[in-house]
């Protein structure tokens, strides 16, 4: 099964592919989709869409995993986060794709064993756990959130 | 020149579509997309980009007009406002449409002719600028937006 994992940003969103066959995980790619904060905001939506969509095509994931949302105290980061995510799960759904969601602490604890972990630590322990070379804190978080699904997909 | 409004929300997204010739409004027709709170926020999205897309197919508009983000104080109100509004704004701009945006109190201005104003208000003033039936609140915002293009438009 191939996952596409998205960690969701209008500034940067993260994401990364992965195989998994039920024990093992192979690393096939990652990336960020950057926007410009100078852009309209409909243009910065359709430019995280349209990428997606081009990720999707090219790596055909059979499934999406996403984390769930992380509400901060800023209601104006909760609506550039929203529409960020209203971006990617629709892009995901149009093209097919169930869409998996897994709450931060679950995301953690599934690539560094415990539920709190520093982007660093994850970071570290994706490029172990993926055998893969060096991986930005944004897409290590996309990859860690594929390895999630794999993890949890086995208990389905 | 064909306006379709939009007026987002997770639960109700209202839609209406007018014509203007730089004169005179006409209505077209207006309607609610509303899903179902018991569903996946993925499938929730999804419907709501689908159903617009069948909108846009059906009604042919040249431009979008969308009120700009009301941030409230409750984030995960506005992270759901934020999906809601990316699926619509995804939708128009996949479609090959330009999305405007008005400010809630430019909004009320062009129908009720100052800032602030009541639900009932903007429904009352829209049929009565449209001459159309009864629109519900979600509907009647929704055409409040596309009328305030309309209005601005002219002085692009």
């Amino acid at each position: 099964m191939r996952i596409l994992g998205i960690d969701p940003g209008l500034g940067i969103t993260g994401w990364g592919v992965i195989d998994y066959d039920g024990y093992h995980l192979k690393y096939i790619n990652h990336g960020t989709i950057v926007t410009n904060a100078k852009n309209d905001i409909s243009e910065r939506l359709n430019q995280i869409y349209k990428k997606m969509s081009d990720i999707i095509e090219e790596f055909s994931p059979n499934e999406v995993s996403i984390e769930e949302v992380f509400v901060n105290n800023n209601p104006l980061s909760s609506l550039k986060l929203g529409m960020a995510r209203g971006a990617s799960i629709c892009c995901a759904g149009v093209l097919g794709l169930r869409v998996f969601e897994y709450p931060p602490n679950k995301v953690k604890k599934s690539v560094v064993g415990v539920g709190f972990a520093s982007k660093e630590q994850i970071s570290a322990m994706v490029q172990i756990l993926l055998n893969c070379g060096t991986v930005k804190a944004d897409a290590a978080d996309a990859l860690a959130i594929a390895i999630c699904h794999a993890h949890n997909k086995t208990h389905y």
